[in-house]
């Protein structure tokens, strides 16, 4: 059987830190195969990520050549496969010759990861957007203002000339999963509906006077006690403050620019009708499958420059 | 044994969230013995409260009389052994003809609950520091200005005329915990020294930029990776951010006013210190025995008008 699978001319890797997704590439550049598990990277040992790769890969693999494996993520991180060190602002999303090597055990693969980016100051750091960003840049070669990418860490980025020239990160996402899940304020904000007004207020909210936020998150506790502060409001006010003091913070990022939103649904549109009411026209990008056109423009930059 | 121990004139409960104590007290008002336990409110079924009672208190009971029991704190909360309902602001602290009686099953005690201080406009409600404040008006009866309790739910209270007028409630303990033991940034902030200057460089950040903390936040864990950010230097700068921003948004509490802080070691000196920063000469007033005290004023304030 293994001998009528179609072999794939090089492998492209997503391997974050809860997923592994991989597609099997033709000479084309077009994905014949895609595979996937939850072996991500922050539940491997050093010695299990070449096994967890392999079976999704296997039948793939030519036995008389050598395929390229190429991957993004935190695969790379201290503790993942093999560190893969940041590169420096500013600086074009990394291509091929900036990957590292891995030295994998089955002699059919030639592995290499991709390297985060690092800014100096201030400090801050990605793992897996750039490539998100080499997916954008390859689709608009001559894209040039602001990329929000929203998430657990959102992140807003400046590009201009082909080149990641800044960017800043806010734990906008985590603060409202550990706020929502974790602290009191999980008795109150538990709801599957939502109020869209209450969210754009605590925006204005948020945004006219950044230092309320922290004054008024009690309140949406108190409010359901003494009050009858529903908890669709509740929650849609603990969005709009965490986003409206992310968006007064980032407000150099997109005061009078050109900004694409790269994002899943819910939260991209959340992101977007915020900045609609601050008069941005934010386009939103679905960030699926640019993961896989930003892994190509990393393959195809370098590829008359490799073996 | 029993026959020989000293009885109690009448017994005072301050029952927590984690804990439960108990004191004693004499005719004079003075406890000659007390005890505590592990069983507080948050582990407790309905029918669980008044055994947990019952075995720190049972040798202290005459069988000829009834003793009262007053108790403060979460023991009153919805969740408790009763729900003693919030009075609103502006009131004092409330006294025994406000408490609730709980019908126990042992003829020898007459429990009765404090309730707890709600706030309408802005929401926000309090359940326990009000027994502390008690304490405080017990000792200065003539205090006016603002009381500050730091704590997981740290809260200003203004007090005047014996009355508490108003009051505002942040949740900057419970951030810093959730942040400093949950989040990404645990990995970086985890350290037993201590840099009080990056603590009191960071309060001012957040007051002159209360938006910019949700920006220094990241680079917290970025700092350590791309430069050479020290664990006691991220752990002080996360406490200032934290902390900063709330004195940005309780500064109509604060400025130009007499503050006391009512709090325990560690956290009480950090707020003093960021206090002294702004020009607020604020003293601390060590928590442990005010309790004690708030519950002795409520007992004794109305000790004439009831059985």
């Amino acid at each position: 059987m293994d001998n009528q699978t179609k072999k794939a001319a090089w492998i492209a890797v997503d391997w974050g830190t809860t997923n592994l997704r991989v597609w099997m590439m033709g000479r084309d550049n077009v994905p014949f195969e895609q595979a996937h598990s939850d072996k991500g990277m922050g539940g491997l040992a050093r010695d299990e990520f070449e096994p967890a790769l392999t079976e999704l890969i296997a039948p793939y693999l030519a036995d008389d050549q050598v395929t390229p494996v190429i991957c993004a993520g935190m695969v790379g991180a201290r503790e993942g496969w093999r560190e893969a060190n940041y590169i420096a602002t500013p600086c074009p999303p990394p291509g091929r010759t900036a990957a590292v090597k891995v030295e994998a055990q089955d002699p059919r693969i030639s592995v290499t990861i991709l390297p985060g980016i690092k800014q100096i100051t201030p400090p801050d750091v990605m793992r897996g957007e750039e490539t998100q960003i080499a997916g954008i840049l390859r689709e608009y070669p001559n894209f040039d203002g602001i990329i929000c990418l929203p998430g657990t860490h959102t992140k807003w980025v400046h590009i201009s000339a082909g080149e990641i020239v800044s960017f800043q990160t806010f734990m906008t996402g985590e603060m409202f999963a550990l706020l929502s899940e974790q602290s009191v304020l999980r008795h109150s904000v538990t709801s599957d509906d939502w109020d869209q007004q209450s969210y754009l207020t605590a925006i204005s909210d948020a945004m006219t006077r950044p230092q309320s936020v922290t004054a008024h998150l009690f309140g949406l506790r108190a409010g359901g006690l003494v009050g009858e502060l529903a908890a669709e409001t509740a929650r849609a006010r603990l969005s709009g403050l965490l986003i409206g003091i992310e968006l007064a913070a980032a407000r150099p990022y997109w005061l009078g620019q050109n900004v694409a939103i790269i994002g899943a649904g819910v939260v991209a549109e959340l992101y977007r009708s915020a900045l609609v009411e601050q008069g941005v026209p934010a386009a939103v990008r679905d960030v699926a499958d640019l993961t896989l056109t930003g892994l190509t423009a990393a393959y195809t930059a370098q590829e008359g420059a490799s073996e």
